[in-house]
Parts: C-alpha cells; structure tokens; sequence
C-alpha cells in the first residue's frame, strides 16, 4: 500500500499554485472554450474544486470521526457551482487557494494518529469507506480536474494541428 | 478558424511554472511511479519536453522558412532523452525553463507578419502542413504532456482510493 498522508498532502498542496500557474494568464478564448454543451469550461471546473472544499473532502472528515460507518454521508450537490458564477478567474483561483489552505491545516489537527486512517465511513452508493481512501481520493480528484482542463483547452485546437491531429490523443477523447 | 499567434504563445509560456509548480515539491515515489514497463514517469516527460525544444519545434519551424514544402524534415529520435537520465528533477526543470524561454524569443524573431503562418512544409508520414498547424501543435503537444503527469501520478493511488476507483475515470484508462 503506497499511501502516506505526507505524500498525498503534497497533491492537495500544489494544485492551487499549478491552477494559477496553468490558467492565471490565458486569454478568454481559452478560459470560456469547453468540450460541447453540457461540460464545463475552466472556470467552472475550479468552482466545483471550490464546491468540493466547502460540502465534500473536510465535511466528510469530520462526518466519519464523529458518526463512523453507521450513518451514510449527507447527500450534497455536486452541479450547485453552476449556479455561481459570478466570479472572474482571478477570483475563482484565490478563493480556491484560501479554502484549501485552510483545509489542509483542518486536516492536519484533524488526524492526528496512524490509526485514524484507518477508520471507517459509509458512503451513501459505495457502502464502506475509510479515512485514507476519502484521502486518497480527495488528491486523485485534484488530478483528474487538472487532467480535464488539459483536454477542454487542447480541444480547442482541433482543427487548428491539421493533419498532426492524429498523433494527438488528447484532442480526439 | 481559432488560432492567434499570442494565444498559442500563452499556453507555450506557461508550462515551465505549470510544470514547476506541479511536480517540484512532489516526493520521490510521485516522481518514480509510471504507468508500467515502458512508460514514462514524470521526469521522462519533462527531458521528452527538453528535447522536443532541442530538435522538434523551431528547428522544423526555421526549416519550414528556409526550405519550404520540396524537402520533408529531417527525421529525430523521439526516445533520445531516455539516454540522457543524469539530471535531477530541480535541473531538469530548470534546462526546460531556459529552453522555452529562449525558443519563445526565437518564435517571436522568426516570425514576424501573418502570411508567414501560412507557409508550408513537408512531413514526413503526414505530408503538407502549415506554420500555424506546427505552433499550434507544438501548444496542444504541452498540454498532451502535462495531462500525461496527472494520469501518470493518479495511477499510483489505483489501490489507495478504495470503491472510489469506479468514480476516477483517469485511473482507468
């Protein structure tokens, strides 16, 4: 088993800085472009980070440390974000690095000990959980939404690469 | 018809600071992980990235403005960085730091008025393409590279997410 809550806080910590870095200076043409009706733009991938900090990773925590495995998760919406988009990018990007900044430090006065890990949750459609796969998890999903930005903007060049278009796996998913 | 010279130089500018703040305070086994034999970790990706600024992007670009369509670009090992394993990740993401930058000074010199996007050159398995088709591929190969490093990373943690496997597409693939 490779998990170490030091390495997997390593994930969680860089994506707020690599988001900024990725995204912070790109026109709007790359930031309002997405993969077809119905998916999201950049922006709206970095308000459901947003969304995820707020009623998903931290709450979910603290749910399996104080109600373990007999009570499933409260159920949360995961398209609210949609209906928040007030917010340009540059605020998006801080308000993502100021919220995961402070979930981290809960989460390192949360667990405190190697057996917390260990811990079991119930979630409402996967049956039983434990604290280092919510971890886990919470570190994979940063990857898979920087991995989705990647593509929505690649795709925009589709047409643009001409016949390279087929050496470029990205653009055709 | 998308493509503006700037915009693919933003995304050509960011990827060095992308990439910095991506994998530079990751540990060793975020590093070394791969996706099995024969592919790639992170640092392999990057020296691919190196040489590509070495051999591929602006040689083939200053190739295309020097000899046209008549004669197909000289051909390159596509593997040759694996040879060449030395450096740390800290230098090698330094080397490709200075490299961008130097090459994005070289693509702003060569090319100077839009009827030279238009040029063409001769590949040699997909025939005729354009200046603009080779800088737009070049900004789509980046994006390519840093959606590789996340699916690459996210794999480590297969067995570590637990049930949520089946919701983390990106370990999947």
């Amino acid at each position: 088993m490779e998990f170490s809550l030091k390495e997997a806080m390593e994930i969680l910590e860089q994506t707020p800085a690599t988001l900024e870095s990725f995204v912070g200076g790109l026109s709007k043409g790359w930031l309002s472009c997405t993969e077809g009706e119905g998916t999201w733009n950049a922006k709206e991938v970095i308000s459901h980070l947003i969304e995820g900090e707020k009623v998903n990773w931290i709450p979910r925590l603290r749910f399996i440390l104080q109600e373990g495995n007999c009570k499933p998760f409260p159920a949360f919406d995961r398209y609210s974000h949609l209906n928040d988009e007030k917010n340009s990018m540059t605020e998006a990007l801080i308000a993502f690095k100021e919220i995961r900044k402070e979930n981290l430090r809960n989460l390192r006065e949360l667990i405190t000990t190697e057996a917390q890990l260990e811990l079991k949750g119930l979630h409402p459609e996967l049956g039983e959980v434990k604290v280092r796969e919510l971890i886990s998890t919470w570190a994979v999903h940063d990857l898979t939404h920087i991995n989705q930005i990647t593509r929505v903007i690649a795709k925009r060049y589709k047409k643009e690469v001409g016949p390279w278009k087929e050496y470029l796996g990205i653009i055709n998913r």
